[in-house]
């Protein structure tokens, strides 16, 4: 019986490295798919063809590093080496790039510090494997969030490569002003640029072709994300929050990366684990908002530290309600996939 | 034979949750006695009845969210989901309240805004369960902590909530004037504010009654939460710091915890535990004082992270020191029962 | 048979403190030498008498809260209770001297301010064991660094202390500039202050000492932190730091540490390890220069906090990496010794 297409070419002799650094990119938000990796590398070629060779490239490095080390290969297959480095290449052009929206072009300094970073990335990854493995916990994102914290930062001190108005420091203020007039452009690239900002991207059509990614391999992942940023946008709406702010889909894209992970993914879907997923996404937003007041001061960006915070605590809280289904993280593949598995358990 | 009075509504169908409630607002300082929590719950509406309702509040929706969840009946029994919501709603109202001292009436979006805050509190209880359980240390109040800068950080990019003044953000800087002069106003109000500012209460009389309703429970727990705001003041009066700081109590109230929970709770108090606690006392002011200098360029406050920094540090290295005993925090419930356990245990 | 020279005295009866105290001096650079220890400690007293009676102290009062807590003979005989007392001591007295570079003799105040910070260092360390020692990790500098921090904040609190303008809290700015013109000076102060500083020590004689210290007790430690400090000079230097911070040493000697730690001691040194302890140097001198732009708001220092996260990070790793040799922290004596037990293995 011939494999479906999109495990046709994982164990390819010549292709498979391709396979696994798609893999990569689609597993930023945990797709074990290469295809639905295609259709979100052309999200992001379709916003900036150097945003789309950046992510390439950092999945690249990253994957190499982890095949020279001889780490796990069915990790590395799957993509679990690839993601961390596709969004530190990403992150570091926009945050050195005069042009956030479309990036500019590395000079070979930035380069070769990407290479360094993304290699560093793959090095760490097990050892947050290390720490949270025997709590059945993932690592997430937490290897790009510190690896780039730790070059983002030191950035300042180096005159080749110089660094975007992004990173700029200021004293936290509070907003007082009057509560912001919004409108369907609120809501609409709010919540599709809460999709497009996971990767970067100012462009709500890339934010929806992400989606259409998402899709292609789960139906209730995509749905998932999109009600993590929807959520998330009408928290903000709610409590009055700047409007260009939301629009650029800041509220959204670490509430949607929470949605994804508790959502069906590395819980199960029922009542309990929906209204524990409901929880954490509107968490997630505020925690955002906060870790941009704790970093303002360095001028450092908050990444996706507010989901990967969220999502770890609400995961090592599991054990303690009895409602809650954990998957493991070697188990999960998609939603659909952990309901099927659990109601066969029950059935028997 | 007649159960005694603190224990005869725990197990009740009808009262059952308010003195669930009650052992919740008494276990801030560790007391599982729902008659401390009444008193101590007095001296906070003796200061202000908004932090009454406050405080009640809060404690509720925590205890109601472990409810719902089916979390531990025992533990929420206790009062153990409780008291990090007692702290957060008094917190989130006090950091908003251009009257800091009495506090202002929370508006609805506020309200929602705590709620949130406490379920999410109650939520992340047991993922400090799991990761401090096998070390037999208990999670204190971090989850407050977590919680709290998670949702006051946020309130800044909101124009719904004001925040107060306490939370401008501004640069540490060197207090090099001369020795303040301090008089017995600086001890008395040191001291006993020390106790009051665990609640966030800005009144000596306030913190008498917490320590009375302590000392109901367990005269030592008492003696060592007096013992380490006093310290507290001494080291600061001895190190030449603000007379306002310390007249608000500022120095003791993360000492005061920490000098409870070391002094007699989590470890038997022979001679090796108290001069350990008077370390940890004396070690907890100065981390108050570094923290704020931590956070000030952000705005945020210190909270009980001195405490719980330090106490959970003292309390990872018991091991170590063949001279301390520890008690489990499962077992831990007074100070006198610790030692009369641990002395039966030495006849036999 | 007699004992070499460097074990004579670890037991001695009258002479032994002295030997535990020298060892632990020459701790701070994982040597488990009293030899290296007098060698040490001569080199910083060719700087400053101050800064060598700090180190003195420091290291005693570290050492001998460990006896008087009765913690494990054996590690307070191998100088590991004492080491970081040792930077404690010289670290708050540079921070508070109006002339960091000799320092200025502490006031009663400050000595006793140094007795409570080494002997909370002291408290501590086995905390950490607790936490990494499963992993095989060991916990390196971080109860220095953790100490110090909560002290070093604390000062700016008090009128009795002053602070040195070295904490003077800035917003972090853009290295803008043109490259700056480096010569060989850049290059000889870098590396041989790179070594002096992880003592404190603005001195490049002092530096070229202490790596003689290491010498005598291993050839292969003393080159990697050679190399350790001379890549991250590398480093700097190719990416345009400022000339001045690179001739301080503050590149290197976070990079130094590093590279002993990673390059043979707690990892065998074969060709992956070497790879491995390459890309830990020069990841190492980025999250210093990281550290410190996060920190720049609170003026607060990064001390070996870069070296710490980096090696910690690496070593909890170790596991996913079949060609990387770990070698237990109770069996890491020197690079020489873990080569021959390794070889040995392999023979039989």
């Amino acid at each position: 019986m011939a494999r479906p297409l999109r495990d046709r070419f994982q164990d390819h002799p010549q292709f498979g490295f391709i396979d696994w650094v798609l893999r990569g990119i689609a597993q930023v938000v945990f797709q074990n798919n290469p295809i639905s990796g295609v259709v979100i590398l052309a999200a992001i070629f379709y916003n900036s063809w150097i945003y789309g060779i950046a992510c390439l490239f950092g999945t690249t490095i990253s994957t190499i590093t982890a095949l020279l080390f001889k780490a796990d290969k069915s990790l590395i297959k799957n993509g679990l080496f690839g993601f961390n480095g596709a969004l530190i290449a990403v992150a570091l052009v926009a945050y050195t790039s005069p042009n956030f929206t479309t990036g500019n072009m590395p000079n070979l300094h930035l380069w070769l510090y990407i290479v360094l970073c993304a290699a560093f990335a793959t090095v760490i990854t097990p050892a947050l494997g290390a720490l949270l493995g025997p709590h059945k916990v993932p690592g997430l994102t937490m290897p790009f969030v510190l690896a780039t914290w730790f070059f983002l930062g030191a950035l300042l001190q180096f005159s080749t490569i110089d660094v975007s108005n992004a990173l700029k420091p200021t004293s936290p203020s509070d907003f007082t002003g009057p509560r912001p007039e919004y409108n369907w452009i609120t809501w609409f690239q709010g919540i599709t640029m809460g999709i497009a900002e996971i990767f970067f991207q100012d462009n709500w059509v890339t934010g929806v072709i992400i989606l259409i990614g998402i899709a292609i391999n789960t139906r209730i992942g995509a749905l998932m994300a999109l009600m993590g940023s929807t959520l998330a946008v009408a928290g903000a709406v709610f409590y009055g929050a700047h409007d260009e702010a939301i629009r650029d889909g800041l509220f959204g894209y670490n509430a949607a990366l929470t949605a994804m992970a508790l959502g069906g993914l590395f819980l199960v879907l029922n009542v309990e684990g929906f209204i524990y997923t409901v929880i954490g996404i509107l968490v997630t937003a505020r925690v955002w908002a906060s870790l941009g007041v704790f970093l303002e001061p360095s001028g450092m960006p908050v990444l996706t530290a507010a989901f990967v915070s969220v999502t770890w605590l609400m995961l090592l809280a599991k054990g303690a309600f009895p409602g809650l289904i954990a998957v493991a993280p070697s188990d999960a593949m998609t939603p659909e996939d952990n309901l099927r598995r659990y109601r066969s358990k029950l059935k028997r």
